[in-house]
This record gives structure tokens, sequence and C-alpha cells, in this order.
């Protein structure tokens, strides 16, 4: 695992190889987090990123700064939670370790399918998946949270979904970094 | 109050007399976070700042990009919770507002004392104030808090008081905002 110096010596493409899936199959948010440097390093007082704290704070502006169009590509590029994906084992190595962590794998038929139907009708409603970070909710909580967030606006749940993904890139960060 | 598109045309010292306020006695987020807007026009699809959320993103890591002299001077130049600056009305505008709605005002000679114990006690420890979103927080939460964290660590305590700082600032970004 590399350090933050490390990461502050590396072009673009190892760069966006290393940090490339803390955004779920958006590596564009790495990419253009390596062009901030250019900038930073004009404005800054030490290397581009001095702390873990920083590089997650230049990655979510990315993200921020990016049009609405590219945030709901980001959005709906995550899996369901417990969905059929996730079933088929077809998630990033990421997000399987993720939904195992809040215990969304090998659940009962029942609940399994109280969880499609929450996500399909999410879906219906907001033309995205249910967004939640699963490190830092346990199981019954996200379904709790899957019934109270299925009311609220579009425009409240793209905030939230936004602000799920930046924890949830905050975390695989300190799992990059970890040494 | 001035809307996003207006605060994307002004030059660094409106921008400055507008945002500086949003983190305690240190305009300086606000100046640097200006300088960013250079770097952003050269990557962004739209104006420098295309929502608040953005905005809010590129202040935060403004600060978070900032050396730990300066991170600790910003944490220092916060006042203490229905502390001495408090009683004698000399809080900033916005302190003053945040206070007042966490109930820190008003109270007896006895939560008083116990709130000035837990100040110092925290100084003490830290070498700086402590710091909560009291908006975000009641008193009695804010007591609690208080009871609890002066059992962290200084690194733990540096890392809570920035993120409540970058709540802080949030909600004064967004009175900043309202039209």
């Amino acid at each position: 695992m590399p350090t933050l110096a490390e990461i502050n010596e590396m072009d673009r493409a190892a760069f966006t190889a290393v940090l490339g899936g803390l955004f779920e199959h958006s590596p564009w948010v790495a990419e253009e987090t390596w062009d901030r440097r250019l900038g930073l390093s004009s404005l800054g007082e030490a290397g581009p990123f001095r702390e873990a704290a920083q590089l997650q704070a230049e990655l979510c502006a990315t993200m921020r700064g990016a049009s609405r169009e590219r945030q709901l590509a980001l959005i709906r590029a995550h899996p369901d939670l417990a969905g059929r994906l996730a079933l088929a084992g077809k998630l990033t190595a990421e997000s399987t370790r993720e939904q195992a962590s809040a215990g969304l794998t090998g659940m009962g038929a029942d609940e399994f399918g109280a969880f499609q139907k929450l996500n399909d009708a999410y879906r219906a409603r907001f033309g995205f998946p249910f967004i939640i970070c699963a490190r830092l909710n346990a199981r019954a909580a996200i379904l709790s949270a899957m019934q109270t967030r299925i009311s609220n606006t579009p425009e409240q749940e793209h905030a939230a979904a936004l602000a799920e993904i930046e924890k949830i890139a905050g975390l695989r960060l300190q799992d990059v970094l970890k040494t």
C-alpha cells in the first residue's frame, strides 16, 4: 500500500490506478483531482497533498464541481445493496467487502425479498439506486433508512447520495493508505 | 444577500468580505478559496462555483490544505461555548446567534459553572477550545460531548474540531446565500 508521500510522487496514470476505485466505477474523480495538484502547488505550503484529509477534501471538491449529469452517472454507477449484482457475485471488490460488513450477505430469502422491494421502489421513484455507506450502518439501520429516505424529494436524495459517496470514498481512501 | 452567480462575479476583496466570516476570525480561508477559481476555470465545466455544495467543498479543501499551524490558529480563534466572551457580549454576530440557538444563553449560574469547568479542563488538556456545531446540538448534547471528547487523543480532537468547523461553515454559508 502506498504512503501519501508516494502518492504525491505518482504521475496521473499511477495516481488514477491507485485511487480510481474510491468513487465507484468513476476513475475520473481521481484523474481530475490529480490535475488539481498543479493549481495547489502554486498556492500550497507543502507538497500537493499534505495529509489524507486534504486529499479526501480535494477528491470531494472535484465530485462537487462536476456537472449534475456526471454526478448522476456516478450515483447510477453504484450497485443495489443486497441486489441482483451482489447475488450474482458481480460487485467491485470494494462493494463486496462493504456489503458483507453491513451483514447484507447470507440473509434469508424473506429479508432479501424486503431489500429487493425497497430497492426497486426507490429506483422507480428517483431513477437511481439507494446509496448509503454500508460500513457505517448495520443491516437494520440500512433498511430503516431506505424506508425513511424514500419519502424525500429527488433534490434531497441527490444530496444524500453524494454525502454518502463521500463517506464511502473516505473509508476506501483509509484502506488504500493503510500500512 | 448575494446569489451564487453574484458571488462568482466578485473580486477577491468582495468575495472575502461576504464569505470571510464563515471560518471564525479566519478570512484567509475565503481569500485562498477565491484563488482556486483560477485553477478551477481551467478544469471546470461551468462557472467556478456551480452550486453551494461545491463552494463549501472548495472552502473545506482550502482549510484541509493549510499547514497544521494555521489549522491550529483557526481552531484557537473560536470562543468557548457559554464562555467569558459570551457573557461579556463579545462574540462575533455568527457565534452569538449559534450559541443562542443551542440554548447556551440565559442558563442559571450552576449550569454556567459546569460549562466553565469543562471548557477550562478541555483547554488545559488540548491547548485549544472545545468546538462543536452549536446549531446541530442542544445544550445537553453539547455537555455530554464535552464530557466524552475530553478523553480523546489530541490528534482525534484536532480532527474533530476541523470536522465541526466544516459543519459550522456550511450552515453559515447557507445563511449568506439565503434569499
